[in-house]
C-alpha cells in the first residue's frame, strides 16, 4: 500500500472553526502535517463559523491555538507563520441559505475549479443535512469534494439513519468520511500490522488458541462541566458503539483481500454483522452498567456523577458488554468491551488472553500467555508468558514478560490521530473512516442494550470514583472464566 | 515437577580439589546453595588432590576462593565460616591404589553408611577409570553413590567409548552424571519453559512456521596461555559436540512425556540420532572452519592464533555447521551451529527466524519475525516483529521489538550453572546431565567433519581477531537463504 506522502493541493473548509475541536486538534494536525512535508504549498484552510471575525482575528486565534496545543518540540516560529498564511476565515451560518455564501465563494474561487475540497463538519450532527443542502444549493460540491462528519452519528439506529440519509442526498457514499478518531490512532492501526504482518500472531489468532479478548478504554476524568450533555449520551453511546466496536472489528476481522478502503471495511462490517445479538432479556446477564459515586483520585476527594449532574439519572458512566462473534474463527470466544469514566487510571488497551498450554509438563503452574496492545498512553505492546523460575530446584515456572514501544524509529512523537485522518480525507482514502453500513450495524447491535437500560431492565451498579469499576464487573467476567487484566496474577 | 528444595545430607568428594574449576565454580556453587537453603546442615565437602596440604591449609585456600569468586552481594562472613566448617581435605592421588585411601575412609566413615556420596571428577578424563577402580577396590562405591564426570568425555567416538566403558565397570549408568554446564544454565532450561509452557510458541514451533534456527556461542577471549592444550581440541570439540548440540537438542526435541530425566534425555537423543549425516565429502559445503589472525579488540591490537601458538596448526578457533534434523517437524529447516573465539563480543544465543507472512497485504515490506533467546550475558529474550511505521501516510511497516529479562522475580542474581547441577547430582536427578547414548550420538555426528578437517578436505578460512568471523561464513549461510543475526536488518 504505497500512498504518496504529500497530498495534492486542497482547500479544507471547516464548519465550526471557532470550536474546541478545531483549536485543539484540527489546526495542530494540519500544522504538523505541513511540518513533516505532507501538506503542499498551495493548500489552504478556510474556517467558517457564525462568529463575526475578520481573517486577522481568526488567524490570531489560530496562532494562540498552535501555541497552546502543539508539543514544544514541534513549534517553529517560521513554520507557524507559513501555516497561518494558509488560513482564511468566513463568517457563515452554514445552516442558513441567506447567509454569507458569497464570501465563501469568493475565497474558494481563488483556487482552480478542480481543487480538492474537504468540508469538515465539526458541528452538531443535526446541522449536517442543512449545511450539505446549502453547499449543494450554491454549487460548492464538486466531483473533487469530500465531506468529513464528526461524531456522534446519531444516538440510535433511527437517528443515525436520518443523519446518513440527510448527507447522502448531496454526497455520494465515497465522498463521505465519517470520522472515528480511534481509527486514526497509529496504535489502533498497529492491530492490523501485528495481526497480518507477523506470522507468529496470525498463526494463533483464532478460537483454537485464544481464550478471550478484552478491549478497555478507561479515563480518569469525570463529566465536569458537561454533565448535562453527557447525561443524554452515556458510556455505551459515547465509547462502545463507535470506538470500541471499531477496535473489536480490527481485532476480529478476517484477513482483508488488500488494504484498499472497501476491502478493509468489508472485513470490518462482516464482524459487526456477525456479532451475536444480545436481546433485551439477556442484557442483564451480558452487560454491566454502573455510575461512579464519590471517591478519591490521586489523593483528592472527587464527587459522584449524580452530584456533578445535580439530578437523578439512569445514565451509565461505566459499561461492559460481552460480545461473541458467530464465525468459525471466533467460536465461543468472549470479547469483553469495557469503558469507564473516573477510573483509577487512563488506559486504552487490548488484552489477548491465550488458552493455557495443553502440555502437562509443568502441572498447573503455567499461566495463560497474554498479548497486550497498549493503545494509549505509553503506546506499546507486550507479551506476558511463562519462564522458568531460576531460584527453584525443579522446573517451576514464573511470570516473564517482554515489552516494546510503538514509537517511530526516528525518535519522533507518534502523530495525533487527526493528522492521518484529515489528510486521508484529502487523499480520498477512506479505509480509516466508517462506512454507512458499519455505523448502522454497530447501532443495531447495541440498540437492545440501550433499550433495556433505558427501561431499567438491568441493575445500575456503582463504583467509587478512582477505582477500576464495580465489583459486579469482576463477578461478571468470572462467569465466563476470565479476570480483568488489572486483577490478573501477571 | 516438584523437587524438594533442600537435598538430603551428602558427602561431596571432589577429585582435583586444588584445581581452577573447584576454586572458581564448585566451592562457590556449594556455598551459594547453602546460602539459599538447599544444602542441609550435615552436608560435607571433601577435597582430594595430590598436593600435600593440611585441612586448615585447604580451608584457607577455599576461603580465598570464596573471597575472589563470590559476587559481593552473596558474601556473608558468618555463612562463609559455617560453610568452611563443612570442608575437609585428604591428600590423595586417586589413580594410585597404594596412596592415602585410609585417610579418605576415615573422613567418610564419620558419616552414616547410607549417606549420599557424590564423587566429582574434576580431573583429566584419562584418570576417570583408575579413580573409579580404586573407589571400587576400597569399597567406597555404595548404592547411594553417584559420580560426576567433567568434560571432555573423549576427543572422538572411540575415546568417548573408552572413557564410558571404563567408568561403567564400576558405576551403573543411573549413577553416572556427565556434566555439561550449558545444561545447568537457567537460560538454557528456559528453552524448555518457553517452548512447552507457552502455547504461542508451541503453536509455531515447526517447519511450517520456522525458517531457520541459529545457535551461537561466541567469546572475545583467545587461547592465551593454553594454546598448546587448545590446539589438540579446537572449536568443534570444545563447544559444538557438547554444549551447542545440547542446546540444539532442547530447541528441536519433541515434547517429552514428562520432565523425568529419561523422558527428557530420550527426547534429546532422538534429535541427535535424527541429525542428517554430513559425510566427509559434504563437509566442505556444510561447514566452515576458520582461525583468527591478528586484529583489534576494544581498540587494542591482539595477536593471531598461530602467533599465540608459536607454531603451524590446522586447529579451528571458529566453526559453523549446518544441521538438518530428519523428522517431520523439522523438514528442511537449517540449524546453524556456530562458535567463535576472539569474536567482537561475548554472546551465546538462539535465534529463531520465522517464515515470512503469507499475507500480501504489506507487499514485500514485512521482515521475518524473530525470537531471540539470549543465554548469556544480558540473559533475556525478545521478539523482533513488524509494526506500522507511524510516520508514513500509508501502511508501511517498520521494525519493532519486545524484550524481556530472565531475571528471578525477587531481584536476585541468576544462579550459576554449577549450583543447579551439583545439587541435582545429590538429588539423583540426572535430567540435566548427558546420558551415554547422547554423548556417543553427538560424537558420531561430528566425527566425519573432524576427519575431513584433519585431512584438510575443507579450506581453513581466516578472520581478524575482534571481528564476527570470516566472510566465508557470510556466504555460507546465504546459500540457504539466511543471514547471521548481527547482519540482519533488524
Amino acid at each position: 500500500m504505497a500512498h504518496s506522502q504529500q497530498t495534492a493541493p486542497f482547500d479544507y473548509v471547516i464548519f465550526g472553526a471557532t470550536g474546541d475541536l478545531t483549536m485543539r486538534k484540527l489546526l495542530p494536525a494540519l500544522y504538523n502535517q505541513l511540518r513533516v512535508g505532507h501538506v503542499p504549498e498551495e493548500a489552504r484552510i478556510i474556517g467558517t463559523a457564525r462568529s463575526s471575525l475578520s481573517r486577522d482575528e481568526y488567524i490570531a486565534r489560530a496562532r494562540e491555538a498552535l501555541e497552546n496545543f502543539l508539543p514544544e518540540q514541534h513549534k517553529n516560529a517560521e513554520l507557524i507563520e507559513r501555516f497561518l498564511k494558509k488560513v482564511h476565515y468566513v463568517t457563515l451560518d452554514g445552516t442558513k441559505s441567506d447567509h454569507n455564501w458569497d464570501d465563501l465563494k469568493a475565497v474558494l474561487d481563488q483556487s482552480p475549479a478542480d481543487r480538492i475540497r474537504v468540508f469538515y463538519y465539526s458541528t452538531a450532527p443535526q446541522l449536517f443535512e442543512a449545511i450539505s443542502e446549502n453547499l449543494h444549493r450554491f454549487g460548492f460540491i464538486t466531483p473533487q469534494s469530500r465531506v468529513v462528519l464528526e461524531k456522534p452519528i446519531g444516538t440510535d439506529s433511527a437517528s443515525a439513519k436520518a443523519i446518513n440519509d440527510g448527507v447522502s442526498r448531496f454526497f455520494e457514499e465515497n465522498q463521505i468520511f465519517r470520522i472515528d478518531h480511534y481509527l486514526g490512532k497509529e496504535t489502533v492501526q498497529d492491530i492490523i500490522a501485528l495481526r497480518f504482518a507477523n506470522p507468529i500472531f496470525s498463526a494463533v489468532w483464532s478460537a483454537e488458541h485464544i481464550q478471550s479478548i478484552q478491549i478497555t478504554a478507561a479515563e480518569t476524568v469525570g463529566v465536569e462541566g458537561r454533565a448535562a450533555y453527557y447525561d443524554t449520551s452515556g458510556a455505551l453511546r459515547d465509547m462502545i458503539q463507535n470506538h470500541l466496536l471499531q477496535v473489536l472489528s480490527l481485532c476480529a476481522m478476517e484477513p482483508p483481500a488488500d488494504l484498499e478502503a472497501d476491502s478493509v471495511r468489508d472485513a470490518k462490517v462482516n464482524v459487526l454483522k456477525a456479532l451475536r445479538p444480545i436481546p433485551e432479556d439477556k442484557v442483564a446477564s451480558e452487560t454491566v452498567r454502573a455510575q461512579y459515586v464519590k471517591g478519591e483520585l490521586k489523593g483528592k476527594p472527587v464527587p459522584g456523577y449524580l452530584e456533578e449532574l445535580g439530578d437523578e439519572s439512569h445514565t451509565e458512566t461505566y459499561a461492559v458488554m460481552r460480545a461473541y462473534i458467530d464465525t468459525p474463527r471466533w467460536k465461543d470466544v468472549p470479547f469483553y468491551i469495557r469503558t469507564a469514566k473516573r477510573s483509577t487510571k487512563k488506559v486504552s488497551e487490548v488484552i489477548v488472553t491465550f488458552k493455557k498450554s495443553a502440555s502437562s509438563l509443568f502441572g498447573t503452574s503455567a499461566a495463560s500467555d497474554r498479548l497486550v496492545i497498549r493503545l494509549q498512553p505509553d503506546e506499546g505492546f507486550g507479551l506476558a508468558l511463562n519462564i522458568k523460575n531460576p531460584a527453584a530446584a525443579g522446573f517451576d515456572l514464573q511470570h516473564g514478560s517482554m515489552t516494546g514501544k510503538f514509537a517511530p524509529a526516528d525518535g519522533s512523537l507518534i502523530p495525533d490521530s487527526y493528522e492521518r485522518l484529515m489528510l486521508d480525507a484529502v487523499r480520498g482514502y477512506p479505509a480509516l473512516f466508517i462506512r454507512r453500513d458499519e455505523v448502522e450495524a454497530a447501532w443495531a447491535w447495541v440498540e437492545p442494550t440501550l433499550k433495556a437500560w433505558a427501561a431499567n431492565k438491568a441493575p445500575m451498579a456503582h463504583y467509587a470514583a478512582g477505582s477500576y469499576g464495580p465489583e459486579e464487573a469482576r463477578r461478571f467476567i468470572a462467569t465466563t472464566g476470565d479476570a480483568w487484566h488489572e486483577d490478573m496474577a501477571h
